[in-house]
């Protein structure tokens, strides 16, 4: 396929993509839905700040019609339907494009499920492009209907700060969530140690490999856009570009120590594994090690050779029972000084 | 063997090399088959772009010919035909020299085959070396013959991306079959914990360490040809270099990720295996056990004294099978307890 | 939650937030305890140094006073009250923002505790933010009321660093313990490999592992604050940063040998577990290798058949028990030979 | 001892050190064996490119005589004596200094032998220190000899560069040698896992480990010079250096991949050697398991109670024959529907 | 404690501290013992070079009267009683400050121990501070009265670099040490595999990690000197600097081959280990496979049925026999087979 070729790459999530805008300043706020993307055009060289969010990517029209009017280069138009992309920022003068991976933990099925994110950042407007209809940006929406100060005054770069924020604020909801797992597995890891356990604590990490993966690049990516020249970015907000990139650094470092203590657990998991062996390896030894003997006494006197003289004795069988508890005993205090019982 | 001595190294792949010409601007294309090299010199400094393909790099001769005519340093020619080469770029001024790898997932026998593929880029040409006869290319001769626009309308660097692009896109398709594989291998290790399963693990996971280490230099190539001061690339088609380099970084993203899961894949066959033996150590030490115990006391009324008393009354046979079931139960509530049954 | 909302995350340690001011020069000092946040404020501008300590960050409006009085930055407020910040250290051209994290051992949980400290530094001030009340600043006052020569000469930024360096000093305290424990285990892992000192050692590494994930950044803010060039940080005074950087470093390193001793530990633990289940093993081997054959020679001994020539003869019995010696001689030499006895 | 004092470190490996001049340009060839030292120094400053190889380091005066005249530094003459030198290259705007080594790899013993070389380029002339007698480089005599183009035509600098490269290429045969063992150890590793075995695998691995800490620094030693602003290397030979930096960064890949494999190669061992053990408890699992209750039924039938009612009946063989027989039937079944036979 | 207060850490290793002064320039030498700190002080600003070396640091009130007349930072003072610092070096103009530690190997205890050495290097003197009296600068004081040309025409900068030259070459004489010791246990981990070996090992690595520990920091503290731009450090010496900092990159490679050797001979242990237990197993196994069936078959014949007709047969005895010896052999061969034999 060339470069440029509109495909969309992904499972459709959503039958019909929706639009919907808001346009706002200090003072005033219009919001709505769209049925054609066409009405939104106007809003591209409009002062005030406008959020176009689409939902939805299968669309490629549409899609491509976003591309034309906003004049995005089609190499953008293309990472934005191929939802494998790794996350980045790329500044083409007329725009900043972002593109990360909101993330969500399902707790049903222990798996990291994300989604693509792409947000493209002009002077006046700023269009988020989602695979499905999510509620992360729900909390952005409110702050916005509710007249809060800051981010009515300030311009579209803070509000892509707004989405970014929200999107880092859900990681750490799944580090608290893989953190409880982590916590419960600890604590079966000694009473149940079954390949089950081992098998979640398996799919566990591999899910905190995936987890890293997405959120990884991010540091790069907020990194260079803090450190971005683009007049598309006001110095002011690059304080709050660098807080969201502190948070990022600290889910990394979280993801980190847990991949730590899960390859501790896995240690763990083996050693009570191979403990109950030797438990198992002790009941044997105890049991064999004490009626062996036994058995080969008993079958001594099973012998039936003609001139076998303690056959023949009065209280044989009485100094043989002795002898049985001596031998018996015996064993008992060699297995207690060892420790075995 | 003196720098500068063109020796083929690696198999010869084909009977004799075949040579392809593609000459095109926006309006018109020439395609067609060279049977002498020296046809193809002609287009060195037509303004359109020409490009030149070459399969199989046995034929010194041939080669030489290129050399001597489009004025190719001997280095160059060498790291040509010698096909161990580590993948790099090199600025000549009048060209840029690629290397890199073109690889291949045999699936039959779960191995990754690389090829070796050259770029040389001028200002009106590309010349294009490979080893045998391929059909990752055939996707950019499409492109070209539809008279797509962009490839059409851009010099031989944006020619060079494509090809470049072709090859990374390939990678992705490995990625998924051994990703395939991973699968495969995961759902088997439980089942199944056989050497042979282990020894597929292992052979993945070298195929791996494999293409890790052709794919890894890449990252340096394509960050190398995108920041080249060189005439020979133009700025605009920089920033499709910088998105095959993004593709690049996914791929070893990705290999990493890999290299990791298999890791913990060993883990798993080992606690199978391990567990396995648990299992049957604990069949062996249950019978043994219980019944070890019992023979002893069979034997001990096995014995001949002949003063006994016990075998002279009348009960002592039901009593001594009370006796037998009793300690059989403790010994099956033992383990109960134990949760060994 | 929009940032620049100050909620206050983490558990409430304190009732009510206590108040403390230093102001002094050279030559005096004056030392109160404060009601109201109020009171403070006249110090911002006046010329000797004051130090203002808050302990209690849950009461929000106080928090929000020092923020508009001291003009500081919402996302600084913010990150004051959420008690999760990785520690770093942020240049706002009117005063610098410091934020680590104080740590404590405690020895009957084995866990490293932490509580977050953040400090304010200003041209004629130095605000301290910490979550309760500690003793680590009093070696701090203590200076401060002998009216030792450097602190009382010096600005804020100098009595900054007594704080940090106070903190640091502190991480030393907490690498000597967990030090003691690794030798306690060291000792144990041999003479009580148990489950239990495996646990210990886990949970000794997962608190090395938070310890670690606390101090590395330090590493950074330190180095970033040694370079600044803000004018609230005096030449003279960066040597003294740099102390702490290398003291910094120092803790590092050594929480890195930690890791790898206690990695080293776990070997050994497997390894003991291993060795006794070899002695088991071979208590059994033994056992069972010694009587399992001579049973079997009293077994056919004791079979009936009417013509067993050996059963009549006058010394068989004595021959009988003459083979079970050497057979059980035999056997003994062997192990011995074998190195098992 | 005092830097600068020539002691020889080292075994002394030669009887006598060895001297060769080839002084040529592109039209005339001197080439001849020197007995004395001094008959090299007519040589230092006349313009063509002299070649003099000094095989053999114990000689101590002869050193010290080189280095008086070709005016070299103690430290530089210290290094060439003491044959346990780090790879480098060293500066001294009269000459460059580099030394590496020169690596061997002995089959019968599976050792890597190594040997360190010393060149010391100046502008017309260039010499080559040896511990002892070698052939690597006499593909470089020869192609003096043969009058080939380029090295005739060109300075002392293209001259170390031919020698530099004639010993990395000899890397490649290490490299192959390894790969041909480790393919070996991989065929063998299941069918023999002995001790033996493991030895191998760790002793190649040793190799590996001594080989990649020779080869390491030449990365660096190879960039240096290649980077060099010293007018006694030329523009146009600083591409051949790059090639041979090339290389060796090859040769790193290699040796790291190697390492990899090699560590797998450890595990497939330990779980050849496990699935062993397997195999040996499940022979024994089963025979205990099937003969120990049919014995502990036969010992009951052979206790001599008064009143066994059994005893007396007529089909009470045939009946424990027939319940024997079921006994072991069940165990089987058993047995074959968990897959351990 | 506040910086600044001079309070010794670590244990005082003399009595009291001992002062030595050499004086000299190429043609003098002055050698002395000093009873008083105050006597060394008319040497500071005198041409030729003193080295005033003290050893003992317990002595606060000596150190004070050191830094109040040579005008030395507290900073610097705090640093050379407190011996748990971390190599460094720092310039403070008016003197360089150098600290490290002098290592030296006790075989007795196979442990690394560590001595803190300072130096502080000004215009016209060194000073060289010790924790005890050692041999290690005995080679310097040697050179220097055998009035070597080199030394005694260098200023101090090359004399502070001769004592850490020395210093270092100590560290060889450790790796050595560390290096026969690892010999030993390859040796020993084959033919002794007990636990006692591998705590041997535990205990070599930890040295080795501590070893690490001590000498990582010196690479950056040489290379630091080398390039400092002070003009204490003449530009001639620092060649010199830059040999003894490539000798301690020598020593951290080699320390980095030992851990991994070392790695490599836990895994030979643990497998010689399972290995032994592996044989263990072999010999129970065939012992009791052999004759628990034998065993059986001896059971049933002894058995007290009325009616078991092989009993009345003439030859059923000699029958058995037979049948055992076949199931014997038979059991022989299969173990043969199998390789177990």
């Amino acid at each position: 396929m060339s470069p440029g070729t509109l495909v969309h790459v992904g499972e459709q999530r959503l039958d019909k993509a929706r639009i919907s805008v808001m346009n706002y300043d200090q003072d005033r706020l219009e919001e709505k839905e769209l049925k054609r993307i066409e009405d939104s055009f106007a809003y591209k060289d409009t002062p005030p700040v406008t959020w176009i969010n689409i939902d939805g990517l299968h669309d490629i029209e549409l899609i491509e019609k976003v591309g034309t009017h906003f004049n995005i280069h089609p190499l953008t138009l293309e990472d934005i339907v191929h939802t494998g992309q790794r996350p980045k920022v790329e500044d083409f003068e007329d725009y900043i494009y972002l593109v990360f991976k909101m993330l969500k933990f399902d707790e049903t099925r222990n798996h990291v499920a994300s989604e693509q994110v792409s947000l493209i950042l002009g002077s006046h407007y700023l269009i988020s492009l989602q695979e499905t209809v999510g509620d992360v940006f729900n909390s952005v929406r409110e702050r916005i209907r509710k007249g809060r100060v800051h981010i009515r005054k300030s311009g579209p770069d803070y509000l892509a700060y707004a989405l970014v924020d929200a999107v880092v604020d859900n990681y750490f909801l799944i580090l608290e969530k893989i953190g409880e797992k982590i916590e419960q597995f600890e604590e079966r890891v000694h009473s149940e140690s079954t390949p089950e356990i081992l098998q979640n604590i398996h799919d566990l990490k591999r899910e905190i490999i995936y987890f890293r993966k997405q959120v990884w690049p991010m540091r790069e990516v907020l990194n260079t856009w803090k450190k971005t020249e683009s007049a598309l970015v006001q110095e002011a907000d690059k304080l709050f570009i660098g807080d969201v990139y502190d948070h990022t650094i600290q889910v990394i470092d979280t993801i980190e120590s847990f991949r730590d203590i899960i390859s501790g657990m896995m240690d763990l998991y083996l050693s009570a594994v191979s403990n109950r062996m030797n438990e198992v390896m002790k009941v044997l030894t105890i049991m064999a090690t004490i009626f062996i003997p036994l058995t080969f006494v008993a079958g001594i006197y099973g012998m039936n050779f003609k001139y076998m003289p303690e056959l023949e004795w009065k209280w044989s069988y009485l100094i043989l029972w002795i002898l049985l508890i001596i031998i018996f005993s015996g064993m008992i205090f060699y297995f207690k000084r060892k420790k075995w019982l």
